[in-house]
């Protein structure tokens, strides 16, 4: 870690900084520069919080050397992690493409789509039971009998399952019923619940919330991983822009840049970052050219009747349109889509 | 609400556009310009939601009518809303002052705050024992311990107290030892938790998540109104910005803006909004100015050795130098701020 | 246009709303609901700016039907533009690659740059000789040398080149130089130079500003063609965003938005975007899957000896394997590379 | 500078790092860490830009020491710069309110806005004569006959003006007739304009662009103060924020960060960030409160029929309420408003 001092900080201040970096048991190194004197700390870095010397009087600013997370990064992990989820994976060379209906609205509406998705070759299974909803009077989910119904299909069609959860109460129910736990965006840093995930043998699809750093989210990432859980698969989901043209601001630059400095998968929803239909295939295909591992893409068979988000969500036809458009970037990056084969 | 279709969207279009106003009970009102059709829906609109008609074909864009809230809205409830807090309140012509340590480290620690603050002139005692952290590896707070530290000291010194809760599963514990449940930035849309929150008989402090518009968190406010909890003070701590010199971006138009539409009580919190210890008092100042119900501030008898957020905290003098430097604005503004006189 | 009152507006202000629109030579429409009234004006609403009715007392929104661009809009002109730039173009079914160095810096570095881009298959060369830099101490571009080093050297090689325009008064310099005139980011909204490049006969490029939405992009778009020139490129590089792991935020789903509302051609620059050798190639990658029409890339012989942007530029050996990775691409999007047969 | 190796850095790359800091004529200090080697560039970092090192092979990332800036450092000048202008002055311990219309529309119009804030407290007059437009459609001033109005009126009314320049070409015109140049925030980076501008012998108003950092605000003083011209008065007038309840979002913890860094002065213009006449008088209250050294503020005898920026402009008498309001907060932070006596 590096501290540097305010021009002019008189060497009480610059002592200060010293003792407590020896405090906590590692090396000062101190150079005094003709306006600024800078200091090292030399040794365990994560033994050290930058908050620890920026609130030090005379201290301008606090610069650390090592990535606050350990487990999620590339410097402990060196090899991309591969997650086996049922017959398929997430990360490594294939693409997996998870696929569903926003909200679980009845046994027929998730077979349907599930059918459908299968058939153009998806792998894995979205649908929500438990919905986060931004007012107090909108659908909020069929609750267990939407997990009844996520697990009866999946058997059903042979794809493993993905559900949100949003209550840390509901863990356990969640956990008996899906293949893969979801965490939304809104709860990205609900760390209790991310603590108690980590306790779970169970992937988990984390995902990006719209006011998040690459670094917040791999923080996030950490709390799950320290817990002893590994199967941590992140999902970029559009952060918070100032143009209301789309509904968040898909941030693909995130996929190269997580990919840099972590070993976790990471997968692209282009369906909420867009919030529109007609933008869904052109970024999932630009997410696939930009490296993501997979895409989750919401589909309904009415999207005009859905109970939530219905602009964005894909008629089967639309999803089909843009599967078919999406083999040959896969292709063309050097990658295939999983389950390629079956559904030729 | 007012939908807009595409340029020379066909007929069949704008039928089902008026179909499914209809199918809601509402009338619809057509309007067919040279180059655009604009249809009304006439009627109650909180039977709508503009997805239902963002989703049909032909459709560019929805336009409510109606604010999406309705028991956070001034229309609703023309007056201001005041909430008795202990023998202090939110809301209406005076003024409450906040304060207290980021975490509760120890008795003596609060006990020392907690004297300090009160003597120059705080009403309220906020101290965290469950602490949502970044990192897994930070300092997470006393948790059960902090808060009979909160309430044990609270009760001493004869402030009211506000801590938060960062699990639902918390909740009866928390609202035993506390006066104000306080919901962070991080869980404002944690709908579960604010729905149980709701069901309760006790004032609740809501921070405003740094990508939240003010609609968002009137929304979230809305969830606990909705269950019938009615004592809810909205806190503004700074929304995500571009310019890293502050830790956020302090939003104090939203103090003006949300006194416009709701009569919620709206405080603002300096210290987490700009994460440094020298902004803090211009910010409170400021706040104050721009018509805050109060102010939050950070305070640590010796904020470089606190165990969480230590640069932004102030020290007991300069938060009295800052409290000196309010009156004379709350005076300015024709406020007062609350216990003024057992301070002089 | 749609006017929204306040709940409860007086008839007054109501007819004052009536007046002004009528005023205007447009015909108002009433619809008093039970809580609000909607006042829409029928007729040409290009007359109009919202400004008109949201300064009137009484009036709480003011909703545009019409875009406020006309000759920018895909409306006005159905048909995607394609844009003649020597021999070969922007716009249409075939890619563009126009790549250089950031900035002139001697004819031997560009023109050791434009033989390398050339051999790899870009077909426009760029080429900076006035520069805008953040410190007035950065080195600011050779000026009309380097306009003579660019000229020559694309006369050499067979490629068109662009080139940035800054200032107003170089503008005969410099489109005497130079086969595209490049309007950067920071001038995005210098009306100035945007109504006097309207006057020429010469293909633009327009550069998005990291604070402009997409409707200002074309608002300034329409600058430049309602003066006669017709021959706008419009070039997506990054918004400014609040995570500094990228230096700009690169949003690609600008480029099916303005494909969906304009018929200009949109390329893309990874590299302002980025401001990283390393996301360049993932960007450019998923800017044609994005649909682009092209891209504008930096390439340096020696990135780090550059004069400026050196972290961002690629060298020529890094570009070569870009562009074999954009062909699959571009064939996947059916779509091809111009000058390809040239170039294998 | 501290420049950081990526982790298992090979000492080639170490090597070319330590190479290059001679090169520029400086000293390298290394530092061997477990993980990260760290380089500190010893002397004067003024030699140096950050992307020399990040262009580098092997350079994780480089962290500056020294402010980019010089002139427009509170290093570099210790004490508040205070600029006269006319009989009144920018910055120090009073405070300058600068009133008038968004555009010059008539004589008519100018004079009795003018004879009105005069009254009510204004020791300057601001009004457009080139207008900055988002469309090519609206208004654009009244060009040289609005500069003789602002000169004529100001030298009635005895107030020094202030008017914008948009165009390089205009600056002799614009310096004849005004007492101040405004430049506006789409200006902030017409780097060609601010060196142009710092030739002249003439007071400055730089807003700052709502993309813009602070640090690059000051960069752009520094582009002015290092041709010669001294005379910078900043501005913050809203950066972009994410929620459309605000036009633009004002941040006003950009006072006091600038303080600290720069002895230059900061005044707040509430009118343009918010967008909304009911929120600029609180907003200017807060500014002040904050510490900023002055107002500029929107007034219009018909802001109902104003060309510009309707919405936005107050009416006399709401600028005379919103002056007595300032007042008391002027006091209350220990300052006085300029011309105080004069008006009461």
């Amino acid at each position: 870690m590096i501290i540097v001092m305010q021009t002019k900080a008189p060497d009480a201040q610059i002592e200060a900084v010293i003792h407590r970096i020896e405090d906590l048991g590692l090396k000062a190194h101190v150079s005094r520069g003709e306006f600024k004197t800078v200091i090292g700390a030399i040794g365990d870095e994560t033994l050290l919080r930058p908050e620890f010397f920026a609130a030090l009087t005379g201290v301008e600013s606090v610069m650390p050397i090592m990535k606050p997370y350990k487990l999620a990064s590339r410097d402990f992990h060196a090899e991309d992690t591969v997650i086996p989820i049922g017959r398929y994976e997430a990360g490594g060379r294939t693409l997996a493409v998870i696929a569903g209906p926003c909200s679980i609205e009845s046994e027929k509406q998730f077979r349907d789509t599930a059918l459908a998705v299968r058939q153009a070759g998806a792998v894995m299974l979205r649908g929500g039971a438990f919905k986060p909803r931004t007012s107090p009077y909108s659908f909020q989910g069929l609750g267990e009998e939407g997990l009844k119904i996520l697990q009866a299909v999946g058997g059903e069609v042979g794809l493993p399952t993905v559900t949100e959860i949003v209550d840390v109460r509901d863990l356990d129910l969640v956990v008996r019923y899906a293949d893969v736990l979801q965490v939304g965006a809104r709860n990205m840093q609900n760390f209790r619940l991310l603590t108690e995930i980590g306790h779970f043998d169970k992937p988990v699809l984390l995902k990006r919330n719209p006011a998040a750093t690459i670094e917040e989210l791999l923080m996030s990432a950490e709390y799950i991983l320290s817990e002893g859980n590994h199967q941590v698969v992140l999902c970029e989901r559009g952060v918070r822009g100032f143009d209301k043209a789309t509904r968040y601001l898909l941030d693909l630059s995130a996929v190269p840049v997580i990919q840099g400095v972590s070993h976790l998968p990471i997968i692209v929803d282009p369906s909420h970052a867009t919030g529109q239909r007609d933008l869904v295939a052109p970024m999932a295909l630009a997410a696939i050219a930009a490296g993501a591992h997979g895409i989750m893409v919401e589909v309904h068979p009415h999207p005009d009747k859905a109970m939530s988000d219905g602009p964005q969500q894909l008629t089967p036809e639309a999803f089909k349109v843009m599967m078919q458009g999406l083999r040959p970037i896969a292709e063309a990056v050097g990658r295939c889509l999983q389950g390629a084969k079956a559904t030729t």
